[in-house]
């Protein structure tokens, strides 16, 4: 990877008190709270310099990892956590070469997961019926580069799906029950099909329908992280914590 | 990728009462208390299918993925767990390319799964100052074919690493504030750092070495992940859960 | 209290290595893997002695409190927690004087703590229609002198509850929602009901049965409790935990 | 208990949309942002009525419970959590008659919980040594009518406790390890000593001096407690919850 930061680039750049923007770099000023940010003068630099603001304060210059664009990434809709996201790889066996349908794909906070994972033979066919979404996931998708491995679809996922045979499915839908035996259409046998819904009652239908639908090996979990502060004599956890994203369940197809 | 299962292949077995074998396809048979399945037979069979054993019970048989082949692989340790190995991944910014550093190795749990994100590209350097460790962690990444992407070292971590300009160093050691000062040299300017402990007191002692080694960006999650039982009119979280493993904390190298 | 021990007092006795008996101290000899205690000789001691094993080990001498009576009492039927008791108690306004309906009472796990409460003006009714039941709760209270407190009725809720203007009522049935309407009649206005049920279904249903019986102020709660190891330089969570007991739903009844 | 609202008692007034307030019932009228509701017209009524405000909105009206007023205390310091007072009451076998010392007491939310339980024979000896929440403790303690249960010192606990014999001792104190020998003198033999923590580091600490002072049955927990929000179809934990409050430990004394 390169390690001098080039115009059109993008940062982290992390100000003393721990406040994160995801920036472009070019040749302008970004204003901050805590003063002045030269951004042009980034350029030809290497990331992991410290900077000052006008104010003279520090500012940390990172080069953003996956994990930050999904985080700093726009959004139009509630997007699947990283937390979520990150069991939803290694627990879904996506991996270099995967190919995968996903529907919705919302903002894609999940999408560039993906795309990011099993590039470059593998692919992402992204279902989605609203326009404003697709906008959204492919203005998120580009800024990572990751675009070339997502073939958006504007299209419901009730009228099924045109590829055949792919590796893993993802269901993140309202009625995921409705697709479910469509799905199972363009799956590959042994393959495995994912399911993430914020309600219990969701959940119960959608594992209903994977029982009806000769899916076994059926698991649903929830995850909680917990972030700590580590400092002298004050180790604990945060006071406040998320409680609930939605549960992911598992599944694989049997012929 | 193929879907018929060929000589020397690995399967994934499950009965009907949900047990699990990783099974190598030869021509021999394999004893169960729900009977004998005649694993010869599945040799140019499709992944997917069901068989049955000689006390006529049902047997899946699947394409194990990553997941399976972390969960049944040989232990002479304690493993990272697959919950804590997805959020080191996906956290830690390891994708395809990345070049990473892990001390010490273990029984390869967390190994296989980076090793299994880098391809081809990438490489993971393992060092490991126990044989027997070793000679585990071999055999698991030689079943995976992931053996080419990893380059195991037997050789003590605080001796230093002799790669340069890594993107991600992850450390799981009994004392990996001994390491941190070491490390700093493998990684490249704003690499990432992470660091695995079961202990309070290690966690405690490896951020305040974190933080006077120039690091920023710290942070310091713990994961719990329930297993929920959905069936009919019995939807609840399975009554025991692991309730912990260890600490992972992120941190970035400032220059 | 009397600090001296007499005959046919209960004492809490603990290993070294952390084993616990709760005993009724007569002139016996008690058998364990580390060695035989002689109970007649705690006769005129204090609590809070250490006794010597034939084995010349420790063994350490308390005064049982209620929470030692819950978890080393007789069972027929799963318990609901101590730490589900407890939040019961105090959510649920429980105090000296209390008058509550406990239905069913199973093995008493509950009725132990409230009967302890509400000493000596407040009253337990508690139905079960199990005659099982009734008698190992009816020991567990006896051994505690609790049962003086505690009116154990062998009758079925669904054909309602003798009493009128109970300040709480605790249900923990496999069909909460059959009852509630009943249980509302013996409520006082602005009381209590507490409804205790280990599936999310039920909890559904039940809270549903609550809404359109003009409850309000509707709250439904997990716990979680995590133990940790304290030791020297090893402070951690204990590996395995209770993932999960049961929810409990507070309502309070609007006339 | 009376049923028939007077003046001078206090109510739980909860609107259509769940706010609540503490209130005393008093000639006078209460503005919310949901209309005005005149508490004078509630004198002679009964707990459990709806009334309607002046934009002709519900309010419901309940007897407070203890857990209410201690949500609904003044509070100059951070108070021990509901969920945290709840486990301490049972596990700390704390019951009518109890003689308990508590320090420190900051806005009394612990202490209303101890006194509520122990009354009328038992008592509380609190030692507080800010003015300021000795005087918040006791406006609090008075609205309960619970301050005759509680004998409130302004006295450092570094100095010792004068009373002996005491069934339970609670610290929640900076540095509670310099009262662990002192409190010792304090407690009955067998008795219990309590000890709440925010930070690791305090547990760590206080488990040491509570093993090199003799103490046993060592124990120390925390406790997670999720809320559910239980609609039709839309059954699901809050997205927020505390993640953290305070680590208890329970010991008890050996002589």
């Amino acid at each position: 990877m390169n390690k001098i930061i080039q115009e059109g680039d993008h940062v982290l750049l992390v100000s003393e008190r721990g406040r994160r923007w995801l920036l472009k770099v070019e040749d302008k000023q970004f204003h901050t709270s805590n003063g002045i940010v030269n951004l042009g003068e980034l350029i030809g630099k290497s990331y992991g310099i410290t900077v000052k603001s006008s104010m003279n304060l520090n500012f940390y210059v990172f080069k953003p990892l996956i994990h930050d664009y999904i985080m700093k990434s726009k959004r139009g809709s509630q997007i699947i956590y990283p937390k979520d996201s990150a069991l939803i790889l290694l627990f879904g066996g996506i991996e270099p070469g995967s190919r995968v349908i996903e529907s919705g794909i919302g903002s894609a906070g999940l999408t560039m997961a993906l795309a990011n994972v099993v590039r470059p033979e593998g692919k992402i066919y992204a279902y989605e019926i609203r326009e404003d979404f697709i906008k959204i996931a492919q203005k998120n998708l580009t800024r990572l580069k990751l675009d070339g491995y997502v073939e958006i679809k504007h299209a419901n996922a009730l009228e099924g799906f045109s590829e055949r045979d792919v590796d893993v499915i993802i269901l993140d839908l309202a009625t995921p029950w409705d697709v479910i035996p469509i799905a199972r259409d363009s799956l590959k046998p042994s393959g495995m099909l994912i399911n993430y819904s914020p309600t219990i009652d969701q959940v119960d239908k959608a594992v209903h329908a994977l029982l009806t639908n000769g899916f076994k090996e059926i698991r649903t979990i929830e995850t909680l992280v917990r972030e700590w502060q580590v400092q002298k004599n004050k180790v604990r956890p945060l006071g406040r914590m998320v409680g609930h994203t939605g549960w992911i369940t598992f599944a694989r197809k049997l012929i």
